[in-house]
């Protein structure tokens, strides 16, 4: 158990953050929000939800938002497909990776994309066949990961079943979500513990809600697992609608700035970041859910 | 380098946090926070500070908040002392632990309480000397143990030397700040290193404020290292002086959830410090700065 010396950080603001966000955001200032952090150092940012606009109205203008932005070089713009139908429009979009999502919890797969968990996996079967006959890869997240909001605490080994069959599926990396925030680093310590004996750490991703305040602890436990690709929202973008008022994401200046104090690599300028969050605050009308950004202040122009 | 079974959690809201906030709190309401906190399992609540009113006013009650609180069976009451005449107003305020403020920055020191290092050892010696012919116990603190605002990066040594000093002259436990929240694992493990070199970690208290986000994170590094005692603020109550608008001092709401979370013992429940900190919050017309408080909601009446 040695702290990896580089970590990558994989940007989810633009999609997870601004898709639980209550107030709508233009195409235009989630365009200007994905050019801006490109320029950050960022390497993986994920763009936007090719889903139902009747579930998810804030993310109605995915193919424009991919139309829009000016692709990076070095980076890649990964965008959600929870379907068939949402994979082809991803792919016409020029999609290069697509993320899927899957629960470890069965009532809230039931819930949250109204099917089982098994059927999910059917579902992300036709997904996977198409993406490998047009190389386009798979990342695979699993929710609930240490508890439901349905059903209270997830087992470990409930999570290594979903991960596993991602995993074999073909994707290329399985991110692990503690949708509702209320894991502590003894859980994580618990859940990686018996990930582990199954799933290589260069195979895992850790996704974090602050709603609790243990996302950093949560983080700083995972690097000891070895740990190497971190989520985190630019901003804290995201609340959690389990806890209305409460945070959501970790936001990506905090993750940062621990790593840069713990001598990590990641490639990313904090300095880039602090004003992106503060841009698309301001677009939000309200300060970031970052205590770097909100403690460096609003940057000067 | 094993986590401690037990950790005692110090709480600093009545008079660090309170007394860095802008908005004046009544007498009463500050006894109503002191008697609540008294039955949620903590044993050691700092009350008030004896300090001229010239230079804290919201600290000039001290004497009746002292005299108004319901002192119960097995808490202490600290309460801070800067100089000899508070001191001796403390100890006809029946108070049965004082604490001194030194710094192990020369900067701070001087522009915070107004001496070099030096001198405030000197001005410590007096109280020192009362405090164990009253057979009071004296607790020390040593502030910008890792930056200061004034003259950056602080050295693990400069800290050694200051806390040394303290324990021979007679406190019985160093609280070690990290005044401005800049610390991150990484330094908090640097200064643990030179410090437990020296120094054994049941006379180390830590205590970190919260303003980059890091305070959980290096709560978690210092119980690795085998710190047991730990400062923190129902509500988080307390700013940060230094950026307007950024958070103080730790919850003890989340660092009590996260001692939960790991299996650490602390005697306290936290179901009595959320009401406690929507309480004291309200009175001061704003919502806790507490992650934990805010997501489990406003305690139903």
């Amino acid at each position: 158990m040695t702290r990896p010396r580089h970590v990558t950080l994989y940007e989810v603001g633009p999609r997870d953050g601004l898709q639980a966000e209550a107030e709508g955001v233009s195409t235009v200032d989630k365009i200007a929000l994905i050019d801006q952090l490109s320029a950050s150092g960022l390497t993986h940012i994920e763009a936007t939800s090719f889903v139902s606009s009747k579930w998810v109205p804030q993310m109605a203008d995915a193919a424009e938002v991919m139309a829009g932005i000016t692709r990076a070089p070095g980076v890649t713009y990964p965008v959600l497909t929870p379907n068939l139908k949402g994979y082809e429009a991803a792919r016409d979009a020029n999609a290069q990776v697509v993320a899927i999502f899957g629960a470890a919890s069965e009532a809230f797969s039931q819930k949250n994309i109204n099917c089982s968990i098994e059927e999910s996996l059917e579902r992300f079967g036709f997904v996977m066949e198409s993406a490998a006959r047009d190389h386009i890869r798979v990342r695979g997240y699993v929710s609930t990961v240490i508890a439901c909001p349905y059903e209270g605490p997830v087992q470990p080994e409930a999570v290594v079943r979903v991960a596993e069959r991602m995993l074999d599926m073909g994707c290329y990396e399985i991110s692990l979500g503690d949708t509702i925030g209320v894991g502590t680093p003894g859980d994580v310590a618990r859940l990686l513990d018996t990930v582990l004996k199954v799933i290589p750490a260069d195979k895992l991703a850790v996704h974090f809600h602050d709603t609790y305040g243990q996302a950093l602890a949560n983080i700083l436990t995972s690097l000891d697992y070895g740990i190497a690709t971190i989520d985190s929202s630019v901003g804290g973008l995201g609340g959690c609608p389990y806890a209305p008022g409460a945070s959501g994401n970790v936001a990506t200046e905090d993750v940062l700035y621990m790593l840069n104090g713990l001598g990590i690599e990641t490639g990313v300028d904090l300095d880039a970041i602090v004003p992106a969050a503060w841009q698309i605050s301001d677009v939000l009308g309200r300060p970031p859910r970052s205590k770097v950004a909100v403690a460096k202040g609003r940057p000067k122009v």
